[in-house]
């Protein structure tokens, strides 16, 4: 029974999240449902990660197996063929065989994911829904240096949602960068795993420390804190994009 | 009685186009219900550039006269608000008074449009009706090499609508420069104006150049040809960005 590693793109705004809910249509049952079209096989697919509803992805990894094999080109091409005709806002970016023992959720190294703020006065029109809208100006360099206070081993209580089901509030964070390019400010976030609403959580920290309304010193504090009231208002999922996941050999 | 200079963004896909239309909204109507909603006047707006129905702005320019003056930034600040409540993919991005002489359409002293293509085997899902998707390898030094053909002062009837209203088939194409970004391919076009459907014409005929379907020679002789047949088939709209207008002083 062969297994397929899959790289998955998505626009979440119209989907519940990437996990199957009670009501409302996750990005997991259109997938399963447009690998079922094509191969007739009922499949249950695990994800790196459980996107919430309106976050994006560019590089979700997902791994399946299939009783019959088939050749990863015709699988990239039918299963999105299968996606352009349920009209969903999914594609399978890249597909290749994996070993028997590779699983999208446990072999990973590392979680990269991308948290981008449209920053200008006007509402943005062609990239509506593609990043958080804050009209007033950040000062990016500010938030930069906020950001440093949370790279490392922490206890990240602070920064994740109350209904985080992760046994411990403690990650290791590799990475926190800020950077502007023109109107756009992306924030680049790297760990082997993150907590429920953690990057959103310093998101929107971070776009108070950006404002001038807390300093690095504030920043340390709500970490020290260790207590969800001490963290900024959580930035929208509309900002956030699961960009990649690091394995072994890749 | 002021005149304003407004920098105009959108999303091209749900509209019927710039210009009125008997049926459907166009970005046009869209924008003076906007500017009477918050002014309480009837204006009649005129843009750079008529855009088709599914073609997109980074820069569209028009100009307005208001009987009773507004600062800019009320302006923006107050016609955004419009849009967003119309729930329009429109967005003025910048408002500046504008002499009285200033026209929109005719101060113009260049327009630069941009053709993206989607180069990749997967549809887009976070760029769908952003960009043509070509699933198939392009090369794009060929597409560049049979663009240099096409800039200079020709009669460009083999790249013009049937349609197409000005009275002269003659223009002066100052840039058509392809260049690749990772699946995106860029093509970049330059001229003090432009015929119905010129660039669509372009890139759809460059797409057969970077196929190898079109050698360099063949554009030279479709353009010779003075005849609509010679063109290759027109791109589609989405790919289409109305980047930025040129008028003296800037």
């Amino acid at each position: 029974m062969p297994r397929y590693r899959l790289k998955v793109e998505y626009d979440g705004t119209a989907f519940v999240g990437w996990q199957r809910q009670a009501e409302g249509r996750s990005v997991q049952s259109a997938l399963e449902e447009a690998i079922a079209g094509f191969s007739g096989e009922t499949v249950s697919i695990r994800g790196a990660g459980r996107t919430d509803s309106g976050v994006h992805a560019r590089g979700q990894v997902v791994h399946l197996d299939l009783a019959k094999p088939w050749s990863p080109f015709t699988i990239l091409n039918a299963v999105n063929a299968h996606l352009r005709l349920a009209g969903d806002g999914i594609s399978v970016v890249d597909v290749v065989e994996a070993e028997p023992d590779f699983d999208a959720r446990f072999s990973a190294l590392r979680r990269h994911y991308l948290y981008r703020i449209i920053n200008r006065r006007a509402h943005p029109a062609l990239e509506w829904k593609r990043g958080w809208w804050v009209p007033k100006p950040l000062d990016h360099a500010a938030m930069h240096a906020a950001a440093q206070v949370l790279v490392g081993r922490h206890d990240f209580t602070t920064f994740r949602s109350v209904q985080c089901q992760a046994k411990s509030p403690v990650r290791t964070l590799d990475r926190l960068d800020v950077t502007r390019e023109g109107e756009i400010i992306e924030i680049r976030a790297t760990a082997q795993s993150f907590l429920h609403n953690q990057i959103r959580s310093f998101a929107g920290t971070l776009k108070l420390g950006g404002e001038g309304k807390m300093s690095v010193d504030d920043v340390r504090q709500a970490l020290e804190a260790r207590d969800r009231k001490a963290c900024g208002p959580v930035a929208p999922p509309e900002g956030l994009y699961f960009m990649q996941v690091d394995y072994p050999g890749d």
